[in-house]
């Protein structure tokens, strides 16, 4: 099969490799239709994290059941999936209390040994617990069978951090970061009925996305009064702020603009986060909550939100390109030409 | 009258300075019975923290009124009262909220400003907000008036130690200190109905007080085992763990221990904390709470508590001084020949 491979800084390319073959009675293959690339695909793409040549790329994807498992009771071939970033076994209690993030044997798609999203293929262990399945009525809509990728990591991981921080209807969220994840919890936000929704970035365009996504405030964080701003649009400061960056600047600027005896939940892999103001923490009540997304304790809620048309993550994906355009895609999101790219893999 | 000073690192003295008068209408003139010596006095007497010379010392008392501003309406002259180890003026949103060490007019005893509570009185503004009654069945019991005094600090600080890492009934708690706070924070776990309480120390003694105060399993954090035996007493970690010490390596102890998923609150003023590991708050979901503790939130709540027999942390105080022995309590604190100090200022 073909699957976009790891080389090095600036280095992707789609290769063939071989094919995936089932392991375990539990696992199902699953041809891919649709992939995306991550923001966090773009650490090893520019050689922040450290990742061996060779390794598999992409962790969020839909497709369709090639083959189950004999102990799959869930799934068969022909059924159309979406599978979370990472699997898990679904038993044990962490699984059972919806945090599969913390499975023992939880794994992440790519890398050295799993199967990455941006390929043809992929093997999925533990498919009952893993794979959710997507109603016919979006398999029939181009439009939400691209919204619904949204919901294997980036539409997830915003609601993760709109529930961690806190987010009550009719309170008050800050949203620091106007990428993928940061413009969806500008949806979560809303769908969870925030009333002041204060999303903050440096590109005019992602920002007037958040606006119609919702965000009653938009405030560009490269103004000297940007800080002044937050606080004004919230009385004082907010009682939940998402942190969907990753660096020490936005992790700062978050901490800024906490309300006293609030919750700052930042949902990137920390990248570059060194430094804790430990006295704001003390001093202020506040909450710093590290939020890895359990994304498939979300899946059926949101499946059904989008069904129901009330959230439509799709705008967060500017370019659709076919597999073979991989590498042309992270090259866009690393110039930030594009916010998100959705790769066509297959037909639905 | 009599107050204690700062003069520099390791130099406090009792001397005589003027004599408080009331400023505002809302002020009382407090008459000291008790005061605390507390661990958090010890930064400026060790030079850790940097204080100026003249500065009061003192943050925990209980005492008589002696004048009652015109505008104060909850207490008159000759009432027994206890004050939170700040005050605030109890009617902006964060008094409202039960945050009072967050209200503008947020103040605290001693240093430059203030009377300290180690001295024979002290203006306390807003007296409404800030003081609550002592029932006399605890004046007339030498005991309790001991007792009380932890209600000035480290009994409500152990309390919201226990309440922000989200104890509950029946669930596991570890608290890393066995000092004053530590210790409360034993009785506040138990009072809270925990199952399991671990309490990580290293010294015999303060252990074996946090055994009668209810912890389920003492741990001795120099053994090296340490980590291991307490995952093993709460089943892989607990989900909330309270930092009762403010260092570095209690707090990267607690974050080894607490259960994905779960709280640190920290409690104590920190103190050379300077490293977070930011991943391990990621992958794990886990929250670090700064828990500046709103006191006069919960005093009426274990003053209740403290009448019904439910808790008494009276044993955290291993000494008893007159107030010219306040130098003597800081040196024996100091030396860790004793675990808290109270000071008999004058007659209830």
């Amino acid at each position: 099969m073909k699957a976009t491979v790891f080389h090095g800084a600036r280095d992707v390319r789609v290769e063939t490799v071989p094919d995936p073959v089932r392991k375990a009675p539990t696992d199902v293959l699953v041809r891919v239709v649709n992939a995306a690339i991550c923001g966090s695909d773009l650490w090893p793409y520019r050689g922040i994290a450290q990742w061996t040549p060779g390794s598999r790329l992409g962790h969020e994807f839909t497709g369709i059941v090639e083959e189950a498992g004999s102990a799959v009771t869930g799934f068969k071939k022909g059924d159309y999936v979406a599978a979370p970033f990472s699997y898990a076994d679904g038993s044990c209690s962490f699984c059972r209390e919806g945090l599969p993030t913390s499975c023992p044997s939880v794994g992440f798609w790519g890398g050295a040994i799993n199967d990455g999203g941006q390929g043809q293929f992929v093997r999925v262990p533990f498919a009952d617990a893993t794979l959710v399945a997507i109603p016919d009525a979006i398999r029939a809509d181009a439009a939400k069978r691209v919204a619904v990728l949204a919901l294997t990591d980036v539409m997830g991981t915003g609601f993760h951090g709109a529930k961690t921080a806190g987010t009550e209807a009719g309170g008050d969220v800050v949203i620091v970061g106007d990428g993928a994840v940061g413009l969806c919890a500008v949806i979560a936000a809303r769908y969870l009925g925030a009333e002041r929704i204060v999303c903050v970035g440096h590109h005019a365009g992602r920002l007037g996305i958040a606006a119609k996504f919702g965000a009653t405030h938009t405030i560009d964080s490269h103004e000297p009064d940007a800080v002044d701003r937050i606080k004004e649009a919230t009385n004082g400061g907010a009682r939940s702020v998402v942190e969907a960056v990753g660096v020490q600047s936005t992790l700062d600027l978050a901490l800024e603009v906490v309300r006293d005896g609030g919750t700052v939940s930042f949902v990137g892999v920390p990248a570059g986060m060194e430094k804790l103001a430990f006295r704001r923490l003390f001093s202020g009540n506040v909450a710093l909550r590290g939020a890895l997304a359990p994304v498939r304790t979300y899946l059926p809620e949101l499946m059904e939100a989008l069904s129901a048309g009330k959230i439509d993550p799709s705008p967060v994906f500017t370019s659709n390109l076919p597999l073979d355009g991989s590498p042309d895609g992270y090259r866009a999101m690393d110039q930030r030409e594009t916010i998100k790219v959705c790769l066509d893999v297959s037909s639905p």
